[in-house]
């Protein structure tokens, strides 16, 4: 505590942080990050920065001296240094027991197996004969998956035949499913036990990477939402999550199944920075601080958001007012990042009542702002 | 520019630079704040700080360095700094020549009156025997006012008679009017022209400071609203101001009234951060960045921010989150300063569909955040 105020310290300094900081100042809240580079999203426009990596148990110490509380814009701490963090006794949250099964894929398909959460069928692999097997087994093709840091399609490899040889770095094995949409849901959960919902999602994927979340997802069964909410609450409770948990679901045919799961606020959420009545930023500080959870409704009957990935033209400093003038209403967040083609720059949120033209406006004001095309076309 | 992000500097470094702040980094936008102490609400959460007196040239001078655009967040730099920094070539916006009619209200008055704008009746004062005979021509009482400087009631003295001698700062005396309610319009204007209002709002005052506002109106005619907002865009347009420009109004029973002006974001305005599509703050930078300007179009019918002043038992660490629990929609925002009675220390807005209700949620967040009354009660 600061003069009254809780100090929460976010490993890591990217958008997640850098948005959570801006909850944060609206909470009267003092948030410490420990950024990799000042350059970092966040480390740019937070005041209290520690520089370090997050496999640097020394750092992680020197950062977390001081705080209240510690939470997470990434999975990279290793086990071993959650558990040295909680040992100094901090309140780490999620904690380590929960945050393993966002960090290892093998373990958490298997803890949700054994909690009886729908998953796709996959099994351990430990040479190329466990892939042969498992696409006999369940036809082909077969995903085959990195057990940690696997993101934005990284990690990720589809095979229409046992391979050569795996990857030199532990990978399991996936059926492919058969997807309709994909999906996503959140909750908040308190250490001291409440959970509140944000609404189902739809997410939109390309290569990999999330391009585009309508909430509330527009083609879903009410059944579906129901259950979808109902696994998310089920993980956060069962896994005992403190803080947000993102669930990303696939639509198949025969319904839901989980696909991955983040214990931080996630891009699925962005959009409830202004179209729900508590965003995911200001609802992961309330949970971690074991604070009374915000009203996560909807504003408005569709948010879209769309992410902002880097193109061969985007130059922010000219597209930004050029897209401001064709989408006046478009909530912009920029991440603070030099351009790059496929860097994930920033999102867009439009807010609106109808789904084709919200993600019309939404769309047009990320094109814009990539470069892809001029404001008067 | 840094990095091709513009730099805009904002002079002060209180509440409005603190939100300014969270606006910037959405917009990807690099804030810089001219702070008078490294303990101001801004000065603690932003990364680039200068530190000095608004009335310091040099300190002034320096922190414009490097500023793509200078802007305020009061109205106390002099008018001949104002002049110097126009002379270094940095966009000062809102220029001298408009800030002058924010800082002097004899000169404001007078302006207004030559423009056909409807103002109290008012008189300049050189000795006793001015209030006198104002108040002879008018009726008793009349107010006399500090011509520069007065603010949530300072400056103001309510006279039933003339006085014995006049306080020592140039002051100048006008016709106390017969309230009905007072209204508040803002306006953002652009450099290159245009014009953008939000709906006017009531603000409810209690000795002399807002502790109230409720957006739109909801006890305005029509036709009234329309004149507000013609007043609003007028103004904008006849002073030159460029940012948002905010105009409180008297709602007298022969119609509006002129009461002040402020040429920056402002407390009236702060319900727009979550009541409307695009908030004060960001529409300040957009329009002082000569940016195309936002929607200011409110999302819900009924918004109420209630400001939250200091009482004898305010301990934010421990009535924040009972105000959470009992009220868990209300969006708190705090001001980062120590608690002392009477004191802003930050506000909260709720979102509805009827005053009523919107309103009674909103005191009770504060009446609670203030330690007026327990969560329980």
């Amino acid at each position: 505590m600061t003069n009254g105020v809780p100090r929460v310290g976010m490993v890591g300094a990217g958008q997640l942080a850098r948005m959570t900081h801006q909850a944060a100042i609206s909470l009267g809240l003092s948030l410490r990050v420990l950024a990799e580079s000042a350059q970092d999203g966040a480390a740019t426009v937070v005041t209290d920065v520690e520089l370090g990596a997050p496999d640097d148990l020394s750092a992680l110490l020197r950062f977390a001296k001081g705080c209240d509380v510690v939470t997470f814009d990434h999975e990279h701490v290793p086990q071993e240094h959650l558990l040295a963090l909680e040992d100094t006794g901090v309140a780490v949250r999620p904690g380590s027991a929960a945050l393993l099964f966002a960090q290892d894929k093998l373990a958490q398909r298997t803890r949700l197996a054994e909690l009886g959460i729908p998953v796709p069928a996959f099994a351990p692999v430990t040479g190329p004969q466990d892939v042969a097997r498992f696409g006999e087994a369940h036809g082909w093709p077969v995903v085959l998956k990195a057990v940690r840091g696997g993101y934005d399609g990284r990690g990720v490899w589809m095979l229409n035949e046992a391979p050569q040889q795996l990857p030199d770095r532990p990978v399991y094995v996936e059926q492919r499913v058969p997807l309709i949409h994909e999906l996503a849901i959140q909750v908040a959960r308190r250490p001291s036990g409440s959970v509140r919902a944000w609404p189902v999602v739809e997410t939109v994927q390309q290569e990999g990477i999330c391009v585009e979340v309508v909430a509330p997802a527009p083609r879903l069964s009410p059944a579906l939402a129901t259950e979808a909410e109902r696994l998310g609450v089920t993980l956060a409770e069962q896994l005992g999550v403190t803080g947000v948990l993102a669930v990303e679901l696939f639509e198949a045919p025969g319904g839901l199944l989980v696909n991955e799961l983040a214990m931080r606020p996630h891009n699925s959420g962005h959009w409830s920075i202004e179209g729900s009545t508590t965003s995911q930023f200001h609802q992961h500080l309330r949970a971690v601080l074991d604070w009374p959870l915000g009203d996560p409704t909807p504003l408005t009957p569709v948010s879209v958001m769309a992410n902002l990935l880097g193109g061969e033209h985007t130059e922010l400093a000219t597209s930004l007012p050029a897209a401001l003038e064709a989408v006046p209403e478009a909530h912009v967040h920029l991440y603070g990042k030099d351009p790059r083609p496929g860097r994930k720059l920033g999102h867009v949120t439009v807010l609106g009542d109808d789904v084709v033209d919200t993600r019309e406006r939404a769309r047009l004001a990320v094109a814009i702002l990539r470069g892809d095309r001029a404001d008067d076309e």
